[in-house]
């Protein structure tokens, strides 16, 4: 018979064919893998969890099987309030969160509530592959925003508003994916003084910034701009990616109304089970002390991997040193494409992610993203070494 | 600041304002409501899903908390497999299933698949209120097709296929949505031939199909149109809603692959702790066992409510009698409008849904819904004598 698929998605996925050739090499068990951005199984709770479990479904287990309400769990949803005051100094109500399955779910919410075919965003650039690739299922035209050393270019930044018409920006501003970069706190002012008075929303997703282990916070643009900039949030990081709990935070009343009108049509809500389990799990624990244990392991994981790359690495080749997060940004000398170092690699059996589908636009780039939340030194010390070796046959 | 939400999510949602009166009143807890749809509580396996939580975090918790496949856990895919060969004789395999939040979100995927602005697609005349807010996001031109005690109309059917370009048909041939009524095996046949060697697929919906309690199952569409019937399935009315774990089952090829790279986008995968813990309670207990009590629990439900129907209603006022599932469709006599009905049973503290808008275009209907599954007998007594009252009093 005759399938006519729809033209949204007739269309193929923004690098789809990249993003399935590494998720298919980094199944091989066989292979040392930096290319994915996986939390470290250790700093999972697993027996926490199987009591948090016990007591939910001892004290209220019908609930926690039984349809729910679209918003989410209301004690998980004060929690996040709460955390949001105490961390960042921050202003959110119940009424401003939606429980999202992971916040990957509220980017496509967010996308679905403002682009319209043809509608100007701004991304950093590069930024999270997997942004984009919702983002492209709207027919935007992306605007990509120079990313330096302490943050987005403000005045390419400035000069796109200015001339353009630019509905949003998505920001990572906290050990930014892929290049593990943190805005400075002069670079976020500034950003807040371009978009002061404009119509720009600032999207700011933030799943990394708790992992910081070592220098000081900035403030988030919704602490400058208020209802302005929605925030995103997610437990993926910090206590379990495969509950898929992630959150979104918006005081604007008329988007609000509308993210939540499409959340519920397009699967009800997110899951109440395991809502109630990790609410549970954030009553019976101390948090802040199990961040402590996951930043110091990825804070020794990111000083090993850097002292792997200081030893192997040819000359030429520099990479930014992380304060959070989970990802080193290695960049090759010219006349070396990312792709080829990626693709040599693998062959050695080491993967990793050359930095081409985090851009909008470019291909055949220098840059690449190296993951070190994951592995264990001895994988870092023989991994490194290998491309490392790899990259000097190349020069 | 000046917010301009996109155009898709500016319109008004289908009949949104009338659900979300609905699920207010039926928020109030003084109210007697039949107007949900919600499972049984009773039914509920609470403690087996606590002994399967604790086996699955015991034997393998750093799965049950990291990420995972986009397509699904495998076991519990396998288990979809046996059941569809065991309950309804049809032949899918691992490869054909997707894992969704829900079948809720299934729908959203097959819609964002398929439906392009302007392209037409059938549903059943009244059908599921959430399929027709999902399908109108994406702005197709619906079509209705007659909805008659032993199922779809196919003459208007074979009418339609001929003289117009449906996609599409949505329906749910067991214990429908709203109506409670069931597909006679000649209409399945009916409607297989007319379909048969035409571009237009079935999506073929199927949450209540299990919990028949009375006479006999017909045939899956799928079973006598194979890849040209896309089946959504749920584990929401046989073991737990709150879970939200539905599937998607498409042996199409060019659809499967397209439904897959959406779900990846949308948001990575679908919980993977609860997947995990589903398939350990399917693993350890007899779910068919459970299914009956259900079943014992629900037929004895729609008796009692028949009977009461039968005590309280004044003449002229019909109503199905189902076989399985959770609703009863009442139609009253001629000049009674089933909105005025609910308006007044509301007063008196009791909700009902009308019939409205569950139709595409119709508005002041004669028909509502009236849920079983999910009332005490006392409440049930109470309840109909109530509405019963109202609507003698508009006679």
């Amino acid at each position: 018979m005759n399938i006519k698929i729809s033209k949204r998605m007739s269309q193929p996925d923004f690098q789809g064919a990249f993003t399935a050739d590494i998720l298919k090499a980094a199944a091989n068990p066989s292979l040392i893998s930096f290319a994915g951005g996986l939390p470290n199984p250790v700093s999972f709770p697993v027996e926490e969890m199987e009591a948090a479990t016990n007591k939910v479904l001892a004290r209220d287990g019908v609930r926690a099987l039984q349809y729910s309400g679209a918003q989410g769990y209301p004690p998980l949803i004060k929690r996040i309030c709460e955390r949001y005051k105490k961390i960042m100094d921050l202003d959110f109500s119940p009424k401003d969160i939606i429980i999202t399955n992971g916040s990957q779910q509220a980017l496509d919410m967010f996308s679905a509530v403002m682009i319209d075919p043809g509608d100007q965003i701004m991304v950093e650039n590069p930024t999270y592959l997997c942004a984009l690739q919702t983002f492209h299922l709207y027919y935007p035209e992306v605007l990509p925003i120079k990313l330096n050393e302490d943050g987005i270019d403000t005045d390419m930044l400035a000069e796109t508003v200015k001339t353009q018409n630019p509905k949003f920006i998505y920001i990572i501003p906290n050990f930014q994916n892929p290049t593990g970069l943190t805005y400075s706190e002069n670079v976020r002012q500034q950003m807040a003084e371009v978009l002061k008075g404009t119509d720009v929303l600032v999207l700011e997703d933030n799943p990394y910034g708790e992992l910081r282990f070592s220098g000081e916070a900035g403030h988030s643009l919704h602490y400058f701009l208020g209802e302005q900039c929605v925030m995103l949030g997610t437990f993926s990081k910090i206590v379990s990616p495969g509950m898929r709990i992630g959150w979104i935070a918006c005081k604007n009343r008329e988007i609000f109304d509308k993210l939540l009108a499409y959340k519920t049509t397009m699967d009800l809500h997110t899951n109440i089970f395991c809502q109630m389990v990790l609410e549970q799990y954030l009553e019976d624990n101390d948090l802040d002390a199990h961040i402590e244990r996951a930043k110091k392991i990825y804070g020794e994981k990111a000083e090993y991997m850097i002292s792997c790359m200081e030893k192997y690495f040819p000359e030429g080749v520099t990479y930014t040193k992380p304060e959070g997060g989970m990802f080193i940004w290695v960049t090759l000398p010219e006349g070396i494409k990312a792709v080829d170092v990626q693709a040599e690699a693998i062959k050695e059996g080491v993967a990793v992610c050359a930095g081409d589908p985090f851009y909008e636009n470019e291909r055949g780039v220098r840059t690449m993203r190296i993951n070190y939340s994951n592995s264990t030194n001895e994988a870092m010390d023989k991994g490194m070494k290998i491309l490392g070796d790899v990259m000097k046959k190349m020069i």
